[in-house]
């Protein structure tokens, strides 16, 4: 049997280590790929590098941005007393796109999970309690995963700043349990967002 | 709303373009792609290029390949005189994965398609009488696409070289019609090549 040439083969193997691409995906970007126009081949490498080499995450609040501090943060008509808490720079994205909230962002960086060897010194918490001392935040609006550990997170969070003098709210229920914000439309997300409720600091 | 950074957008963009990456599929590999180490996406980026710079297609058969001649027409172990006529390099590969065919290829280039503008001229038929002047051939085995527009390219093809002293065969209807090469399991592609029929010369 003919073997495909390596360069093909190594190609394959590095495309299906991206999310969402098995090895027929996989075998046939790649084989697509190697038969195009080799400018356009490098013109998609070089789209890809420049991404990756721009876009940063802010400083303040660690979303995806090529400014700095980002677009969001640097926004005065941006209701700064609010900030809506999430765990990764995307789900800044997921709520941006239902365009009803005006506060600002900050992303947490994962959740609590000691099975992962996650715990709460690993994630963006002490930068916020700086804004907190820094920036006149009145609410803040946990929007985290609803599973186990984004609950956890929630409530280690709540109670953590309750005598922050700060208002405390997560998301309602009204994306589906054990999920994150990526599945969720817009209109899922804009109830959850108006129907969050205060969380009991005990 | 807050925009994503445009280095973002120009890659999911660019992402789409590629076969079976639909918009969500693009977003999701782009922000992906922003978030992992650097160097992982320069080695990505170097192996898409490389990938290309280095296959070429056979002179002689139009196969992808990184060396001159292919690995199969430089093989003296292959039997040279059966060729069978594919439409695509990749086709090849479905066959060659069978593991069943000993003879040598040649890539037709596509199929002819009047519709499409694809007119006998635009394939490599030529090049295959070159080699029926120059090599031993004694049997071509057409292993066409089993649609309609397969099906007269075959015709044609049989018609034309009835005269050429070689023996013309087409792949059996083990295939499902209206299907191509790609979607072929082994045993299926094994039984259409066992099956193969001469074609009437009229």
């Amino acid at each position: 049997m003919a073997a495909l040439p390596d360069a093909i083969t190594n190609l394959i193997a590095a495309l299906g280590k991206l999310p969402g691409i098995g090895p027929r995906s996989a075998e046939r970007l790649a084989l697509y790929l190697v038969q195009i126009e080799s400018s356009a081949v490098r013109d998609l490498a070089n789209t890809l590098v420049q991404a990756r080499d721009k876009v940063k995450l802010c400083s303040i609040c660690g979303a995806l941005t090529e400014i700095e501090p980002c677009a969001v943060c640097s926004d005065t008509r941006r209701d700064g007393s609010v900030v809506c808490i999430v765990e990764r720079p995307t789900d800044i994205l997921s709520i941006e796109k239902m365009a009803g909230f005006r506060g600002k962002y900050h992303v947490l960086g994962g959740k609590i999970s000691p099975l992962n060897g996650v715990e709460p010194e690993d994630l963006r918490i002490v930068e916020l309690e700086q804004r907190l001392s820094r920036e006149p935040i009145k609410e803040l609006i946990l929007a985290l995963s609803t599973d186990v550990e984004g609950d956890a997170t929630s409530f280690y969070l709540a109670k953590r700043w309750k005598d922050k003098g700060v208002k405390i709210s997560r998301i309602a229920y009204g994306l589906p349990a054990g999920s994150g914000l990526e599945f969720a439309d817009d209109i899922t997300l804009s109830r959850a967002l108006e129907g969050r409720r205060p969380i009991e600091q005990m």
